[in-house]
């Protein structure tokens, strides 16, 4: 997919780099491959990004120090920031304009990384993780009582951050998703340890606890350019298909990636017993001895030193990776698919490579 | 305070019976005492009052099963649902009609309940509780972590019942207040074993934790009907005061009911170390011996089984409970006088009684 293509010549212009899609590259594919794709999504966008991340710091503050302290720790652990970009690029997509008075895609950017932010403060509490984006999780540091109630304070926060945007529409999509995410984690703990879970309930999960959010970021970008429903459902397949190819890929990684790349501990979902297609399909192609394997340390959460080992053995004897990867390239296929509605353009290439790279992040 | 009356040929009309102020009480005072007003209160706005609870049931739904499960085991332990009840109250004061085109005061009263019935969850995992109003609290039966993300559901379900209510205004009332709700918990978590907390942060902390949402709920009932600014303010007055004063109500209670009355775990505050007005008066009325147990016991968390009844002894022997029901009835006479804006009327004596009984429960 993609080759990488010198940007020389077709970078942002300098005046107002964000605003203005280059429509311009020769053959209207996409001109930065891979892992460059994401970076030049962030510069493409940077001064809406930078825009986005005063207001994501001007918004945690609180007179309570511990809040700015324990964001201060969640600022530092950075991240790729995915989720507010896609809102700040499907605005621009959208042609939402570029100047001072055109800012709400900004403040429900920073909303959307505070839902976010808020999800994996309470998340980390839930599966007792130690390790975030490859440091100490909040929890870790700060305790787990820290992690509810900063997150609850976040959440707040990011319903404040949609009432000062005072659009009705983008409410309705934001606290809709938030309930979704909710009810996507709550069917997580509910399948967990459970190698009875179908795929389709899995698939269920997935959309619940990350495309759901991924899908409500590119559409009130949409919303606030006053796009027609159309652009609006295209931009929320967008999101929702490359959701469901960011989290397909996660969960192939957690059994398939060094540590380092990863960023969090590697065999986290084995310890939690968490039921993800790796596994689903490991177990399904399994033989009775192997089976009992997967029941021992999935369902009965008996795990030895060996066990991890073992079951990332397993799980390379059959095609359960690649069946995991398969599924979330024919998702970021749909992703791209779903722009098919607007007109070629740099930026359009940026978005379609990204699902691409989504994929190929783990091959 | 006030005498306890028959309420015969006071009662509401048949018709629509929480639509009609009773202007008629003849001396103006209020016409029920003690607990019978709140019980008078919930009989005067029963009808709003079961469509609020159809309200929370309906919107506590949800297809991932372990929800309305969760959310059944909170129904059935009940509770007064004495904020609802406000903001029910206060729509009624303010003059809002009592018809079916009329209803938004029902959805935001189950809104404030769905914010306060998440903080309840997410405290009982704070707080490590295992009882709730005398019933063995959620994260006890269904775990930290179910407890966790349905309180997450509801948060998020009450910002989807304030987004199908359409104000802005609320909105930003209701957000605001779930804010502050968190940064109160927070700072309560900071506190926590702090001997050397004033009385100044003690009460910021209860001002976050209870009266906010107190506020809040009375606030909005105002913006329902529409009234001006002055009785908007006049309503967050009583609302906030009442909350001041329930929680030092509360507070002292841990420290001086039995069991039974309080519904929870009486030492409870005692045990997590939680720094209370009861606690900072005796610490600071105690010589050096009693200084030096209170050290112990709430800063280096060192405690025995005979610790409890000593805290009790030691507290007994002070004024702390004096002091602080003293001020709980200060903070009542405010909200009392809050009311003085609206005229007399039997809805009127009603929250101003409740205000009083608010204290009384604890003599």
């Amino acid at each position: 997919m993609g080759i990488a293509v010198s940007m020389s010549g077709n970078g942002p212009s300098s005046t107002e780099p964000e605003a203005t899609p280059l429509t311009g590259t020769p053959s209207g594919k996409p001109v930065v491959a891979g892992e460059g794709a994401l970076n030049a999504l962030s510069d493409y966008l940077s001064a809406d990004m930078e825009a986005c991340n005063r207001a994501i710091v001007a918004r945690m503050d609180s007179p309570v120090a511990l809040i700015p302290q324990l964001a201060a720790h969640l600022v530092a652990a950075g991240g790729k920031r995915l989720r507010p970009l896609l809102t700040l690029a499907a605005a621009r997509l959208c042609g939402y304009p570029a100047d001072a008075d055109h800012q709400r895609h900004v403040g429900l950017a920073a909303c959307v990384e505070f839902i976010h932010t808020a999800t994996l403060l309470h998340d980390d509490v839930v599966d007792e993780s130690q390790l975030r984006r490859g440091l100490a999780s909040a929890n870790a540091v700060f305790g787990n009582k820290a992690s509810v109630l900063v997150g609850d304070f976040l959440f707040a926060r990011s319903f404040q951050l949609m009432t000062a945007d005072g659009s009705l529409k983008v409410m309705a999509i934001l606290s809709a998703a938030s309930a979704t995410i909710a009810e996507g984690e709550v069917l997580q703990m509910a399948t967990q340890n459970d190698l009875s879970t179908s795929i389709d309930r899995y698939l269920e999960v997935i959309h619940g606890k990350t495309a759901a959010l991924f899908a409500a970021a590119c559409r009130v970008g949409a919303v606030v350019a006053d796009q027609p429903d159309a652009e609006e459902e295209a931009l929320d397949a967008y999101g929702t298909n490359l959701g469901m190819a960011f989290q397909l890929v996660d969960d192939a990684l957690d059994y398939a990636a060094d540590q380092q790349t990863l960023g969090k501990t590697v065999g986290d979902d084995f310890r939690e017993g968490k039921i993800t297609l790796p596994v689903l399909a490991a177990y399904s192609a399994g033989d009775e001895e192997e089976r009992q394997f997967w029941r021992r340390v999935i369902e009965d959460s008996e795990q030895t030193d060996a066990d991890l080992d073992r079951a990332f053995a397993l799980i390379a004897k059959t095609d359960a990776i690649a069946q995991t990867l398969a599924r979330a390239a024919d998702y970021a296929q749909k992703a791209c698919d779903a722009l098919a509605i607007f007109p070629d353009s740099y930026l359009r290439g940026l978005l379609m490579e990204t699902a691409s790279y989504t994929v190929s992040r783990a091959r």
